[in-house]
């Protein structure tokens, strides 16, 4: 059975069965022309869009059901994070090849409603089409914050302490195994390394601690690598980031796959996307707020440079500073 | 130039300098991992989202790079206002594929923020991935609403008259029009008919009138057709629906071109999609109210049928009374 063979109704009742009950402050659920929602009083919403397409961000060839189903709601609460808001509501937007499997629809909803749950999430409606295209999944988030708890990428400031949550590099590596390894000859450290890139892990409990405490003054999130992250908070804060390469908190399985065939495992992994760890920014003398966000964010954070007047974004090695990569290509 | 010459950046740099300037309550817009929005003061959040591609919504061979634009805006603006909602805020999230020409590109974006400046409405964000599959526009639309003023498909009662807005069947008949006649041999009813299909008005401001003065027990857009329409709110509501085939306002124009080859019309009208009028019914008592809504919403309604208590979905022709068609197809 594939999902040609059902109508969108049958459909779309499937997926309303592997979902957790609406809550209380879900005025109209799945099911009309669109969803009510409650806002959280003396909030404001956070508003987030992020696509995944199979053969671009993910391949079916090696990626399970489910964790794409994970990926595509995953990129959009990391997103939520980094604005300091807490999720509440997705919608679900997917343009399907008739010959998906059913099995496989079940599984990709499945990963999606089983981090929806744990990070109290609640798919609210969305729409099927079919395409003649790749699979794709695009899924809006709805976060809520206090106002003037709002994290942008736009209030760094020179003397600003940059930090990075977690490993870099991981995700990278592990998709770099997945296209080369028979997935039944994994090693333990390729099953680490392919599990951060098919599970990554949004850091919405730190976001939001971040936002609470205000101990950040800028944070982006690192969807499309940590160079691009520090370039985000660069051009957004106006100053310069001096990262040290030596600081950086490289995956340490990672780092053998990423210098393989004699490639620089450090440009590697500023490089590499899809590792949904958070960057921010701290002020010198507010660095104590870090210490409740540290202890309650349950991962770790690294010290891994500062930001300066000069505009500049360098990555400092022993060898000497050179500008940092930019991340940027065409779109194509 | 293709929209594959240039960066993701460059080109959300393009899509922003098409749109309006950010209202006051938009508090963080484009630009950052989320974009945040001051709710309106005790009003909930209508959310909806609906995707349009290339192939199977449109067809780039023949529909302008605006009336994309405009489409992917306009459906979901249809849906916000079968809820009553007012829209405030719009994500455009699309996949491109790399040949789309800039020229293209940037009249999909025209069309889209025509649209969104007529109806007070903000994009305030989105996504760009690039795809090997068609172009795809996944929108998703925020509105306000008073929440005692929810407009949903699950109001109507035995006895409520039914009533449809403006008239159908003129954009299938367009959309049949473009696809059979060379665009320069158009003639003046083929133009209306075509407008209809390319440029379809939802009805904003007839749905937040039926929400404020509490007119309708019950509401849908005809995104998939009349008949569909009807078996909507017949399942929502759990009632029946009688609707009356010589009641129908079928455009003039369209019944000539829907009965070509010695099609149906009635058959055809009811089933064809794209119309994007309100499906609406009302209590006989409360039908004053409607005046207020006949006046202001710039459109006729007209009455074509009722509600029954025996759950039976009919469609009563001078020569008999038969099942309303289904419109439910398989999902290829």
């Amino acid at each position: 059975m594939t999902v040609g063979d059902l109508t969108e109704r049958e459909l779309i009742a499937r997926i309303q069965q592997r979902l957790a009950p609406a809550p209380a402050w879900m005025i109209v659920g799945i099911g009309d022309d669109a969803a009510v929602v409650q806002p959280e009083r003396n909030q404001v919403d956070a508003l987030t869009v992020d696509a995944i397409v199979d053969g671009i961000h993910f391949d079916r060839a090696f990626v399970p059901p489910e964790a794409i189903g994970h990926r595509a709601l995953a990129v959009n609460l990391s997103d939520l994070a980094a604005m300091g808001a807490a999720p509440r509501v997705a919608l679900l937007s997917m343009a399907l090849p008739a010959c998906v499997p059913l099995q496989e629809f079940d599984g990709i909803i499945d990963g999606l409603a089983a981090l929806a749950v744990r990070h109290h999430v609640h798919v609210a409606g969305g729409n099927l089409t079919r395409t003649p295209g790749p699979l794709t999944l695009d899924v809006t988030a709805l976060g809520a914050l206090k106002r003037r708890q709002t994290l942008t990428r736009a209030g760094a400031c020179p003397g600003d302490e940059v930090y990075v949550s977690g490993a870099i590099g991981a995700a990278a590596a592990g998709l770099a195994r997945l296209r080369a390894v028979d997935p039944h000859r994994l090693t333990p450290d390729d099953r680490h390394l392919t599990a951060a890139y098919l599970w990554p892990e949004p850091r919405v409990r730190l976001g939001t601690l971040l936002g609470r405490n205000r101990a950040a003054t800028s944070c982006v999130d690192l969807s499309d690598g940590l160079a691009d992250g520090v370039h985000q908070i660069a051009q957004a804060s106006g100053v310069g980031l001096r990262i040290e390469a030596d600081a950086l908190p490289i995956d340490e399985a990672a780092r053998g796959i990423l210098a393989a065939d004699g490639a620089d495992p450090v440009a590697a992994a500023v490089a590499g996307g899809d590792d949904y760890e958070l960057l921010f920014t701290v002020r010198p003398r507010t660095r104590g707020r870090l210490r409740a966000a540290i202890r309650h964010a349950g991962t770790p954070l690294t010290r891994i440079g500062v930001c300066t007047d000069d505009r500049q974004v360098v990555l400092v090695r022993t060898t000497g500073t050179e500008p940092m990569p930019s991340g940027y290509t065409h779109f194509r």
